[in-house]
């Protein structure tokens, strides 16, 4: 009888690892260390997901009960590995409430941390309640409540998006792009301006990464149909007036400072590599990247390769990851295992 | 006894979904209208590929092989559907070859079409034999005889390479991002250097959007360690001067008007939609969206779902993708159909 897969983390790429195990009749053990399954768009309290158009809470979280009524798929929150030992088709891994799973393979979709807005200081999140985050912007539109001033729940008339906030930053460490920053905002700023038809949002920007088909269904349009308005600066600091808060920088087209004041000011956070990642890595026996990412191989043999055969890798533990891309490399993993265990059975 | 999958397109993805398929023991019929399999990479002789750094023919040439070598996959090469009829599970597929194939689901992996630089004629291609694009200097690289300029064979001096050639261009209907450019253009950039180390070579760009962790492996790499030069630029057209070829544009960060001269113009060139979509729209009965890719759902439910239930898409076909998101959605497609055909097992 064969032993049940091991997935670790219960985000996108976990869920859609899971389904498609139990879509081939394999059992699965799903840990994941919060205590509901669902990942960042659950657990962080998006609003409407891109590309989809969807709610964080329609499209994850029918993917979460899709998982939790298959009879394949055991469930196990608020758990972590403790200890993980063997060879492909033979481990064991010991979970922190005490229970140990014979496994033949592990597929890791651990995730990212967001980056927490207050080790960049001088953009004045952390100093002034209407400076917040992206995150912080998706929970006041899918909480129902709207998009309003922390500081005297007012609505906003200007609002400022400044990307990079700990992306493509030496200064702090952080030289990765995180990849989905710039269509999220682009994204957020269409739906503030819908909620709010009175507000003028800027977009403060050092390239603008809308790849792909997001070029026009979030760039121009939201240029074209919401005038939402970019501006390509360098930011200096964020202050306030006593009044407004004070964006200040340099536009790096005309290269002049800009001084411009807004009711809110909202940080494009990035993605961090999982705080946990040295622990994960030390726990499963496998190398991260220069930045501290979960090192992975080649797509070419295998997806999702971590330097220890037998474990595997999926989403953004590997790197800034889209939802969409984190759930094709999920179910694209589950496949890699089984290819992995079809290529040892006939070698055996 | 069930039927086999039907799969179109021998590219990357095309290759992804075979193998899977194969892996857990399904038939299928892997159907190219090319005379050999590898998609765009093997077709058009891709160099070292992003971000692996391993040589195309090795890469993709090993998925061919894996995928030649599967006693589940029959393989038609020079073959196109010619008619597609019937219900999912239950499908019948007429081939171009006179073969007549029951089949359950298909897979449509039916890539993209290079942008024709013809298309851009101001910018020199098809006026000057020095005006080339990044699939030539792939080709150059690739066949081992170095990038050189087509006019007279020497070594170029001076290189300039032109992003978004066919890409973000709303006077001739190209407003997508074509999405790798960017970093394809840092590569080859960093191998044009490698090969010829007192080659001067610039970027121009309208946006960099090596994104992820492509920032610091591409985009930082090629600057620091290459010392290759980027400009933000309009450009308004490549002449000659009967000695070098001239780019005049304007120069978007200072403002003013730019002359510059190269030996060599290199064209990185977008991915538009196949040119075949609207006869492959109207064979299997999809929609394609606005911009004639083939229009997918979202992924939440099921991976690739095209507007005609049992008929599944994936990677470029969809619009401009990575080889590597294109290998981890022709795996999770895969997983789609298996787990489409488990829905129907059970309702039936």
């Amino acid at each position: 009888m064969s032993k049940p897969i091991l997935i670790v983390g219960g985000g996108p790429a976990g869920l859609a690892a899971a389904h498609s195990l139990g879509t081939v009749g394999r059992q699965c053990v799903l840990v994941e260390k919060e205590n509901r399954l669902g990942g960042a768009p659950i657990l962080s309290g998006y609003a409407k997901l891109v590309p989809s158009g969807e709610w964080a809470k329609d499209a994850i979280g029918g993917m979460v009960t899709r998982v939790e009524e298959d009879d394949l798929v055991t469930v196990e929150t608020g758990t972590t590995v403790a200890t993980f030992d063997g060879e492909p088709g033979n481990f064991t891994a010991e979970l922190s409430n005490g229970k140990k799973i014979e496994t033949e393979a592990v597929i890791l979709c651990t995730g990212f941390t967001h980056f927490d807005s207050v080790n960049k200081p001088e953009w004045g999140f952390g100093t002034y309640p209407d400076v917040v985050t992206t995150t912080q912007v998706e929970q006041m539109i899918s909480s129902g409540d709207g998009v309003r001033c922390p500081s005297d729940g007012r609505k906003p008339k200007r609002v400022a998006i400044l990307l990079c906030v700990g992306s493509r930053d030496r200064q702090i460490g952080r030289e990765w792009c995180s990849k989905i920053c710039c269509t999220v905002s682009s994204n957020l700023a269409m739906e503030i301006r819908e909620e709010l038809p009175d507000c003028h949002v800027y977009i403060y920007y050092m390239d603008i990464r809308t790849f792909g088909l997001y070029e026009t269904q979030y760039y121009w349009k939201s240029q074209e149909e919401f005038k939402v308005k970019y501006i390509k600066a360098r930011i200096a600091e964020v202050t306030s007036d006593g009044d407004q808060l004070i964006v200040k920088g340099e536009d790096t087209l005309v290269k002049r400072p800009i001084t411009i004041p807004f009711d809110m000011v909202v940080h494009a956070i990035g993605m961090d590599p999982n705080v946990d990642n040295p622990t994960i890595a030390d726990t499963f026996g496998i190398d991260l990247e220069q930045h501290g990412y979960v090192d992975v191989a080649n797509r070419y043999r295998s997806m999702g390769a971590t330097s220890r055969p037998g474990v595997f890798v999926a989403g953004s533990a590997t790197g800034p990851e889209t939802i969409d891309d984190s759930i094709a490399q999920g179910h694209a993993a589950a496949m890699a295992v089984l290819s992995g265990l079809r290529e040892s059975a006939k070698s055996a």
